[in-house]
Formats: structure tokens, sequence, C-alpha cells
């Protein structure tokens, strides 16, 4: 069981910014995030994009913010839980509550904190009638293990970046690739759309373009996928496949948590913005993009206050008895839980005699 | 007249912060400030002092956030009235405003947005009976122009950074100098501390402490000071000044704003939080440390998101009837008045046959 003060759920740069505020008053925090490493979006889909409306940022890159924050908050020393999903909860009766995972990683905190942005990206699954009935059974939505794929018949359908990449590497892992878009244009990066013009001219990759996968026919797994042309001379055409691996991006779902009895409001989650940004559960908080009130906005900097504010509320439950207001750190300094210590230096005094 | 969408009032970070939302969103600002350059406290108290607590930034100093947020909000070519304070309001009859500085200088806007920190600069008076009578008449709290003091009589009072570096400057200036200071300590930079040591020695400056000035002489002017030496023995000194100059640091006070029918708490303005951070008063806003609501923080990073959100408020106020909500710049980029563009890189699209 890991035990903390606050335990946050997404570890975006709303998130990782409650580290510090919570820091600065002295609670430990633990993020949870599905992802493999911190940063959310910010590090998982655009890293290498500029963002132009952090304060004091006239541009940064949304890697080189997670890196900023990271240092920001390493002396208050977070623990991570990565690559897992927060799953359950459950209060117990000192008000404090149990959060378990997918994989059954359990964490016990007085306060939760949602910061769970767009939510836990899901993929984006094509409308092919019975898809689910060959989930795990040959059709796949991510590439954990491309050795699965050794000498196996492969198809793959969409037109950005993953299918472009993984077609080119698949064309030397499996005995065959077929590269299915339903338009001629690929949106990619330069060299990977020039990649696969140059394997689909020596027959590496069967690129089959203005078409689209819209049946999938096996027993107890996948046989064949047919394939419509927009031609329509050319009609329908079987495809003999071990693997079907629709890569069509992901799109973020709210996923368990809207089973957890929190109030929810076009697919976020209601908190009050009058006061602390904490949800209709007492103890609970959402922050960041995840939460909703009149008004809203969904920038990182907003993210950012609304952690602030949280993080004031979670020590008076935390500390009922307790008297604490955050004061700029120009006054007050900042001193880590690893013994580190910033803070302005003083003014000399000295006597004149 | 200075005609803009929106008039601010305050160009320290929150202030300065609000063009750039509002730019976002296509409306001009122009702000208005008593101190003589943009930045607030950042730039007039503490520039060279460090800030740990603006997200993204493990350690910025207060002159460097300025900079960063003054080449942030340069593609929105804000106008400013400077060195100037914000002294009377007029609604007019299409709920516009007009305000006035001390100055004379007239500024029309539908929006009006206080952005004004802990208030204006006043400088702390020491409590010596009548010593308004003698201001403008030998007693000074500012030094605007060091010429005033050439050949005269001058007593400073004050301990720190201001007093000494005063006395050592006028020591060059003025026929006498002297510096009282009710203890032996000096709170200030090193140099200065030992330099006013240096001048004492050699009879540049005339050093009394343990002693305060307790009373001022004169007709019209300034005559005489009294100065009272905490050693009994000793007493009571006067001595002969045209001018004596108390510099006993700045005090915030909310100035003139207090007398514009705003609902004021705490000597701060209540804003609705829950919503925009307007005030009582229809298209007058509240901003940063200047106002208070419940669980206020006095952060910048608060400010920040107060800044954000008034500015989609205040665009619904100037466009009754267009819908636009602020978006990550990741996606929409940033157009500036002034003709620059910032996006990030589009992916390529390629076609491929």
């Amino acid at each position: 069981m890991i035990k903390t003060d606050i335990l946050i759920i997404g570890a975006g740069p709303t998130g990782l910014f409650a580290v510090f505020e919570a820091g600065l008053l002295k609670m430990k925090c633990h993020l949870i995030d599905a992802l493999p490493q911190p940063g959310g979006q910010c590090s998982e889909i655009y890293p290498k994009k500029p963002i132009y409306d952090i304060p004091g940022f006239p541009e940064v890159l949304a890697g080189e913010l997670v890196d900023n924050l990271m240092e920001q908050i390493k002396p208050f020393e977070p623990g991570f839980t990565l690559g897992e999903r927060a799953e359950t909860i459950e209060k117990l009766g000192d008000e404090s509550f149990i959060v378990t995972t997918n994989k059954g990683t359990k964490h016990h905190a007085p306060v939760v904190v949602i910061a769970g942005g767009l939510g836990s990206f899901e993929p984006r699954k094509p409308p092919i009638p019975g898809i689910q009935d060959f989930e795990e059974k040959g059709v796949d939505y991510f590439i954990k293990d491309p050795e699965v794929f050794r000498n196996k018949k492969v198809v793959i359908a969409g037109g950005g970046d993953s299918a472009l990449d993984w077609s080119i590497f698949l064309a030397e892992v499996a005995e065959e690739v077929s590269l299915v878009h339903r338009r001629k244009d690929f949106r990619g990066a330069l060299d990977s759309v020039e990649k696969v013009e140059e394997l689909s001219k020596i027959g590496k990759i069967n690129l089959i373009t203005n078409a689209e996968v819209v049946d999938l026919k096996g027993d107890n797994s996948l046989k064949t996928v047919i394939i419509r042309h927009k031609d329509e001379v050319r009609g329908e055409e079987e495809k003999t496949a071990d693997h079907f691996i629709p890569l069509f991006g992901l799109s973020p779902k709210l996923g368990p948590i809207a089973n957890w009895g929190l109030e929810i409001e076009k697919n976020a989650i209601k908190v009050d913005n009058a006061y602390d940004y904490q949800t209709n559960i007492p103890g609970i908080y959402a922050i960041g993009d995840v939460n909703t009130y009149k008004g809203k906005l969904k920038l990182i900097l907003c993210g950012f206050h609304e952690a602030a504010i949280m993080c004031q509320s979670a020590y008076q439950r935390i500390n009922p008895d307790k008297k604490y207001v955050m004061k700029y750190t120009t006054v007050s300094g900042v001193n880590g839980f690893d013994g580190s210590k910033k803070e302005a230096k003083r003014e000399v005094v000295k006597n004149i005699n």
C-alpha cells in the first residue's frame, strides 16, 4: 500500500505543478498515470510542439515545459505509479481513500485530486461491425511487442504518423504488410511518407489507398479482412490477414473515474470554482482540463491556479487545527523534503559605530 | 483622449499578462501605472530577487519575469500611460468608461480592469506632529531632482537602502548631509553600508544613530529639526535644516480607486470568482493581488488565471453577438497586431501514388 498526503491522478502539467504547491505547504504527493512517463499529452502527443500561452514564456516546447516542472518539483520528492490506470476508489471510515489501479496497486491518502486532463487516452476504433469480437484475436490497437507480428500477414489502417511508422517498422518483421488508407494524402513527417513510398515501390509494403477495411472474417481468430475500394469498378477485395491494426489516433475518455459517483457534465467533472475546486465528494478535487465550471477555460495556466487553490483547501482538510496561508516564495523561500533550500539573499545588516 | 478595448490599471505581471490573453481574442489594451516603468513591485522593489513559484520556472528573477512578459505581449502592441495615477472614473451613457489620471490624461474604454496589486505605493510617513504642514516646504518623501538639494542643509532619516544610497549621493551635492537612524544597525547592500561608514569618518556625512527626528520647526518653510537621542544624557538637539527627507519605505494604498463605488473588503476589491472576476460595477473587473474572494491566494500565478478568465468575459461584453472561446495556442497559434505570426509547424501532407 502506497501512502501519501495527496494522491494525484494524472501526471500532466497541472498534476505536476500541484506537487510544488503542496510541497510549500509540507504535504507529500504521489501521482498515478496511465502513460509510461510524466507530462501527459505534452510528453505523449506533442513534446516538440511550441506553446505560446504559458505566462512568462514567449515560446516553450511542451516537452521543455514538462522538464522544467519536473525540475521545479524535485525538492518535494513526488512518488509515481506510471503505466497504470486508476480504476476504483473506496472511502474509509476516517474519510480517507484507497485508490486501486488496473494492475492492483493500492494507494491510500486523505485527499484525492483528479488532474486527468482530457481523460485517459484510448484508441479510436473504426466502425467495423463485430470488431470487438476480434480484439486480442488478431485486432490490435497498440503495438506493444513487435515480435508478435514476426512472419505474420499484417494489415495496418490509417494515414498518420503511427500508421506510416509502424508500416515501415513491420515491413522488416512481418511476412506481409498492407497499409490501407481511405485517401491518397498521408499526414506525417516528410521522411516517413517518403520511406513508405519507397518501400511500396520495391514491394515491401502493399499500399492500398482510396480504400477502407469494412469487414473482418474468421473463426476463433482473424483470417480475412474485407477492403472496399472507392473506385466502384474495383469494388471489394478479400485479404488474408493474421493481424489487423487500425491506427486512427487516441481519443480521450474519462474512463473508470466516470463511475466514482462524481457529478459529471459534458464528459468533465463538476467542481466548486467559487471556492476550492472540490467535487461533490468531499476530499476529492478535480483540477485542470478534466474539470468544468461556469466560465471554464481549458488552458494549462488555469490548471496551475486551480492546483494552488486546491492545495490550500487540502491543507485545511489534512490539518484542521492549523492555519497557514500560501505566501510569495520571495518572502518564504522553498524548503525541499530532500533537505534542499532556496531563498532570496537577505540584505546585509551591519552596525556602524 | 486615449481609446482602447480594455483599460488596465496597474502594469505589474498580472496586468501585463492580461494584454496577451486579450490579444488572443483580438482586443487591444492600454495600461496606466503610477510607477515610471512596467512590472509593478517586481521592477520597483525586488527586480533582483528570485521567485520560485512561477509554474515552469524553478527559479526566475522578478525583473526577468517582467522582461519575459514584455516580450510575450509585444505582438499585441499595448499602450502605456506611466508615472500617472488613475484618479477618477466616469460611466458614460453607452456603459463605457472614462478614466482620468492625476495629470489629467483621459482614457476611454468599454472595459476597465484593475490590476493594481497592493495598490499604489505611498511613502511611509513618520509620526511627527505637524509634518504635513511642511510637505513641499522642506519635507520630501521622494527625491525626484537631486539638484533641489544643491548647497542645502539636508537631514535624511532611515536605516535601509534608500536612506543609505541617498546620503551617499547627496554628500557630493548638499552643503551638509545628516543621516539620522534610531538604531546602529543598517539594513542594506554591503557596499552602501561601508561607503556611508567611510563618508562618516571623513566628515562628509554627519551620522546620528540611536536617535529620532521628533519635531520640525519653521515659518513658511522648514528651518530646524529636533533630534532626540536615546541616550537621555544627550537629550534633544536642534539642527538647522533646509530639507528633511524621511525614507521609511513605501506603503501600498488602494488610493483614489477606493472612492470609485467598488465593494471593498480588507483593503481589497471584492469580485465574483465564481465566474469572471467582475466587481459590483458591471464592466469593471479586478484581477491579481488587488482583488479578494473566498479562498483568495495572493500569488502571481493566480493573477495570470484571473486575467485569462476576465478576458473571456470582457470579450462577451465587447462582442455580445460573437462566440469565441480561448484555445490552446498550440492549436491556434498567435497572430500579433503588428502582423507577426507564431504557430506550430504543421505535419507534412503528402500524396503517395
